[in-house]
């Protein structure tokens, strides 16, 4: 793979457009009944002509067989190789609620959950309290005193809240307070390395005045602390490929995500029409836009073949306005696979598509996970999928003499 | 990858035969009225017959996106990891006319150009004055005193020449003296370090000093200087791959790469009739023979989507003269995409067969980017080719216990 210091060399700015636009969790696996995935199953007429006029083929988010969370699998799509840039999801949770994080914070991600009398957690997610009762909660907590340290607890959405710690010489060093099952306390965090150990005591203090805040609070009344991390001082898209990049998504952590690589966050409304709208609207403004649906993710997630098939259908049907937007780069795929025979994240291949004027077009019948194997594209790590955008955009320079 | 101290462990030297035939440019784009690529347009029945007995591919010369010049691509079709192994352009084009340069030598690639009274470039290329018009000037310039410098100005092709400024401790972090367009006057050169300071002020006096002696010899009354460079120390092919290895090539730059991994330089006549007939004259001394077909690229360059198909065709009806040497692995592609189309290198994957008695043939209907796709090689980095060739000349002995 080809690293950024040569990618800025030869990276140009030009005019052309290039649009990504992910379908989270889009691989899939297929339904025992049909055999065929959700992608194969659902009537995606627009897609599969694109398909035709484009390269496919299928991608690895981080290395064959790896299960990616969202935040590596994006910064592959993003060009970040995601084994060498690692973001905790502390600081993704606080970055994708427009959270100012500064170099010396300490950010965690906080679930409410439900202890019973003896300590012990029977719902880890407070019966998923609405976000309304979760700011009220904040702000409780923020009123709560560490010494030496500001702190900053915001409602993200539901029962999840992100906790910034601002101090000195923080460490994220720390292990998680989610003990992953019910029935079990929540544990001690403890420092990994000596220069944490101040840290982990600040921590559990915080944890411990939190459950004498929300005492009478029940169901939410105590709190899950996970992905401990700083702020990663990641190269900008900006600056790596010279592009003007922009994002739109309607969930927090995506926003954050982008935030990460520089690109501005479009405010946008929820749902693909909205988003495309907010897409034409700042289309002339940037060269470069991210584009991200979640329900596909969210059907997959909850093991819903019938609801991921519809997600990628309405995807398909507003596909016209994105084309009527005449990208010179259009990738359509997934950050990765979210089976809903399997009911989460999974490491299969994600389909991948590509269309520029550029091409040589593969001619593909469809966009299925069973054509992309016979696509030009062949199966790539998705690291490789913005050199190829920009290629294709024409906005990369010869390598070399 | 596996590596070259890997590849030197298992590399046994035998009788077998490789021929390497690097059709330049050949990878292409459809014709917007036919559909068609040059590959696919030509007609090419005897390369078609032998893709149908052969494993074939797509090859990205450095990266996917990534459109490198003649130097990295040909380097990785030789088994060099262009991104580890990088040659300036003065060094190419000094090795292409057999000057034996040496490690203390700095070389740059020279431009003849044409000024005006102002001193602004009006020509880059000095109305393509011929090479014999070059050798006086060269000559001319031969006389130039240096303190402490030995000067060695050659004539390459036309326009060009080559210039080695031999003396100590000289640096090639040095920026390039031609503006890159019409209307600007030349570039001072100058050092991207300290340690470049002392060369910077010498090569700017002989630019000088290059000017005051061509002032009345218009066209060709300035020079222009770019891609100054050392000597890169290259791992001999002899050494990695205890390969013999020669080379047939009419343009000097191909030479020039060639001689820099240690290949015997064949003198040969112009033509791939020429070309082919000074394989057939040494094909007992030598194992390994790299053949550079020219003509595809300066087609693809011009823009001359019939003069690409037709150089193709021309490698066609040769090609029996190949089969008939009976080599045991025969490699036929092109070192980079260059596209009638966009009349430049370009970034797509370029088609590669591999012929062996030891292939599961792949039984494609034809030799063509589309054909390529579908075949066993898959898409592959050029680097990985040579290992491949090493294999089924059988050449490598096993990894490992």
């Amino acid at each position: 793979m080809i690293g950024f210091e040569r990618i800025k060399e030869i990276a140009i700015e030009t005019p052309s457009k290039i649009i990504l636009l992910v379908m989270d969790g889009l691989g899939g696996l297929p339904d025992p009944r049909s055999g065929k995935t959700e992608l194969e199953t659902a009537s995606t007429p627009n897609l599969d002509q694109l398909a035709a006029r484009s390269i496919c083929g299928l991608h690895d988010p981080v290395s064959p067989g790896i299960t990616p969370g969202s935040g590596p699998a994006h910064l592959a799509l993003f060009g970040y190789d995601p084994l060498v840039y690692d973001i905790g999801r502390g600081v993704l949770e606080t970055l994708g609620i427009d959270f100012d994080l500064q170099e010396k914070d300490l950010a965690a991600r906080g679930n409410f959950c439900t202890v019973d009398e003896k300590g012990l957690v029977v719902d880890r997610r407070a019966g998923r309290i609405p976000t309304d009762r979760s700011s009220e909660l904040c702000q409780l907590l923020n009123k709560i005193h560490l010494d030496g340290v500001q702190l900053f607890v915001n409602p993200v959405r539901e029962h999840r809240f992100s906790v910034v710690f601002r101090g000195d010489d923080l460490s994220a060093e720390l292990t998680e307070s989610d003990p992953q099952q019910v029935g079990l306390a929540p544990m001690t965090i403890e420092a990994l390395s000596p220069q944490a150990e101040r840290t982990a005591r600040m921590v559990n203090e915080f944890v411990e005045k939190a459950k004498a805040t929300l005492a009478k609070s029940r169901p939410a009344n105590m709190v899950l602390l996970r992905g401990f991390s700083k702020y990663p001082n990641l190269p900008e898209m900006g600056e790596v490929y010279r592009l003007n990049p922009a994002a739109i998504a309607t969930y927090p952590m995506y926003r954050g995500l982008a935030k990460l690589v520089g690109m501005k966050i479009l405010p946008t409304g929820e749902g693909i029409e909205a988003e495309f709208a907010t897409l034409r609207q700042h289309y002339e403004e940037h060269d470069f836009f991210y584009v991200h649906v979640k329900r596909t993710d969210s059907a997959g997630e909850d093991g819903n073949f019938e609801a991921k098939v519809k997600a990628i259908e309405e995807v398909d049907a507003h596909l016209p306005q994105l084309m009527g937007l005449a990208p010179d780069v259009l990738i359509i795929t997934g950050d990765h696979s979210t089976p809903a025979v399997l009911g989460a994240h999974s490491w299969h291949p994600v389909p991948v598509l590509l269309y520029s004027r550029w091409c040589r077009p593969d001619r593909l019948g469809e966009f299925s996970e069973r054509a992309c194997r016979s696509g030009s594209l062949g199966r790539l790590p998705a690291v490789e999928i913005m050199p190829l955008a920009m290629a294709y955009a024409r906005k990369l320079n010869k390598f070399g003499a």
